[in-house]
């Protein structure tokens, strides 16, 4: 069961402005309807609270933790939609970003692949559009 | 015979702006003049309206619905632009999606392949150019 | 449904052997069980028959009318392997070919994709394996 | 020779803007200085005038049409610069369209490949940049 | 837990010999020391025991019953030789082929990639070598 | 009209056996049947006759004569068998070499592409299937 | 020795802008501290000035010239980013165009691969950006 | 241990604006926590100060000195943040560019692939987005 | 330095004969002449030694002890032949297998890649020849 | 010109046969007749003389000399086939290996590509083949 209590964060250690992107390519969860499995590509790109950000904002979402966070999807039941938006809340909640990105990428079912793309603050133009 | 009652759709799982795209690698219709198959990938693209819409707004198509409607179209003698400005006029009846897009992407005859385009609403700038 | 009566064939015009591939990228037929439509290549290998050849033999496949009947499978309910073996017989009884081999290479269902292998005479070894 | 006669339009079958891409991958004319055959895609893009335009107003190319008037130019000696110009003049001519883009995409010749971009009308801005 | 149970056969639908090639690019399983998840394809190659085969003799395997058969791998922890050897048994007993082989190549940890190769029965030179 | 006149040949500039090969990759005819165009790669691979090799046998093609000869089936009516044919004929009649082979390549129509192999002599096995 | 010499220009063929585009994927020069090879891409775009342009004004570069000119740097011991200066320098002298960009793209040592972009008058946005 | 000592620079060789783009395809650090070898490409861009720089401003930085400079972090464990911020430091304190940018992007580990961009100065739109 | 102690062997799982290759991406020692940093892929194959072998045979080489001992070359002088013969001598000794290959793919330095092949034992043939 | 001195070899470091190749990717040398530059690669590949040679045979030839021998042809006017050949022959005799190969891959001119082949020895079939 999807599990954000995993998730970790780290300091941002910088105070000028970065872009962060991690791109698992190794997603799968389970489809609610058919319980067969759906496979995909889960891209998170953000830009993190700076190193002086007030009391309560994190920084850096930890790789490792965030593996495993999305591990713990693996025998959820839950349709393309609502994993993008899960994932997107679960880290924003996390680490309060001046923005962030979740671009999810389905190998897909009866030749039909999909993509889904979900927001948090002001995304800067140069990524959006799909991926 | 292309057949929008085949498409059913279900509530946007969320309140912020998502964009959900469906590529179709595995689209066939047929050429009104000779009636040789034709073959093409169909790219949908929308903003689905808001969890909280007003009523008769709907929200994200239901993808198996999706392809059966699709292969509606198998034996239709119809053209390539008429099969991209169907099936954008079908979801938008049926979404009342924020913004749409239709492109249709065919493997062509004689040499030469085509792209057709058509949106629906203010498609942002990131979603426009040929697929 | 399929139909042998559409190929037609031409004496081969050398007597020297030569090697002939057809790759046909858009062929579709349906599933038996489901009705939904299969996605696939099929590749033909041949040696015709020399233009020498004893009354009876027949040479090369006219290429328009392979293309007629490869169409002829489109809303044909039929089994991948069903589909090889039948192309492969309906040539070989066609054209009498030194040898002859079909190759099927389907787009798949639920993540897996097949190739299907079928041969007719002595198919020589730079032309066996998958495609 | 290049003949403009030879190109058909059919109106606009919808009311809505659409863009319109035939991808020509097959160009052949010859160098007007030394006779030596030039190869190049021919990339047509377009909105057509609205199904409601004026008289005079013209929809969009038949694509048979436009294959046989691309033909036309398999033995003229004409230089790149001026296939391009030609091409958009034609069918601009043709069509009265809202805008249309020809770019031509050459081979070459002694280690050097050239791209060729000639608009009509105004262009968005997704369909500027080189092919 | 891996049930071979799920498999399901068909009498193969043809006397001469055919080669049937089954690629399943979405394998999952698990590490069994870390628990972490494995990724990987299978391919499963076999020539089918011929339509005249003795009593006892299967001949092709349903896909469907594959599919949910290779889903039965997905939270085993189990080593990436014993999926390879176990899928080979299991596929062997059910079908008694000519000859049968499992490839899985595994996407891999730490930067290293692996494939396994496991043959049953005379496997023809080209099908051997690494996908 | 396809010309051997415009092929000449120098001496091989070996004693010691070389393999050439030659792809042409901008080939065009037409169809005799409809007149249309076809494009296709003309690849010519062969072992040149010996350094030493007795009055009347010739060594390897000028590449710029091939050329021109290649070009000079520009808008000659020829089926793609007779195109591979007749050029495997021309280059062993001037070259006389030890082995040679044709394949050419076709971009095909109505979905279909092709490819053609004709040998002269004893083509080694590293040299033969499909390009 | 680099050589503008070697350029000739002949005048735009057509009232409307267009733009052109050279790609020249086989330059060479040497370093001018080692005398070791270099290797890159040397990519010409602009606007050539128009057919009305005032006197003193040129069109568009030959392209046998700008070959010739291009194989005059093949000795000389020059630094990438002089190489790319000198370039625009004499194509912009030469052409005085509407604008104009060189973009050259080394194959690199030591494993870092490197790209010049120099711009000449008023660069479009769609034309900006690495190669 | 990361030593921008190794840096020289080199007087910008033009007064006009250009932009020079360093890919380093080999770079390896470690990982600060496990101490396994972490491998990425860095991609370095930046418009040099002018040649008519005010004292104290650098230009171009010399390419041997940078890849001696990138080999320094070879065993250095440290994470891809930091390997990203320091360059950039290290870099915009040697050169006093226009504006500087390194885009960091790592193979990863655990199915996860990483990207990390840090600018300087007014990055132009069309060098920013991920690589 | 390179330390074979750091292997570990686990028995073949299976009776029936297996092959197993390894991909390692990331391997990286060092130039003895120059100290530079080298790059290469490492791809070790070999078909273990049966599960019921003699005392004294070994059988698989345990992953994670593999990935540790290629990382013990990282800072190791030396050249790419003596790295391939060592690799495969350690790996030999460990494994006793029925058959084992070594094939590293260097990046390559000025413009030269390269590809050192080792064998040990009976390789079979479908798995000779460059990676 | 052409410099076989330039060569050098350092004794075989093992006893076991192995196999070594080097592709060069950035040869070129002039065509005699029109000063043109050629562009292409060259792959060697040989298996060395076993360390325990007889006096008189050398091993294997050092990269950074066959780097400079390789740049010795840059500004020599000659063929295809003859630099091929001499390739062969300046490293046949300088390393005696048990059998060596080299392939010429040409960028070509006039929409023609060449390869070359010339083997010295017994090269295995593995090796044969073009490149």
């Amino acid at each position: 069961m999807p599990d954000p209590g995993l998730l970790t964060a780290f300091p941002t250690p910088t105070d000028s402005a970065i872009v962060i992107e991690h791109i698992a390519e190794e997603f799968t969860s389970t489809c609610p309807l058919t319980g067969h499995p759906d496979f995909g590509t889960v891209t998170l790109r953000y830009q993190p609270a700076p190193r002086a950000a007030p009391a309560g904002q994190r920084g850096c979402v930890e790789l490792k933790s965030y593996k495993l966070y999305l591990h713990s999807f693996r025998n959820e039941g839950i349709f393309y939609e609502a994993v993008t938006d899960r994932i997107r809340d679960d880290l924003a909640r996390l680490l309060t970003p001046a923005w962030l990105q979740i671009v999810t990428n389905w190998r897909g079912r009866g030749g039909i692949r999909s993509v889904i793309r979900a927001d948090h603050g002001p995304v800067p133009a140069e990524y959006r559009g799909s991926l």
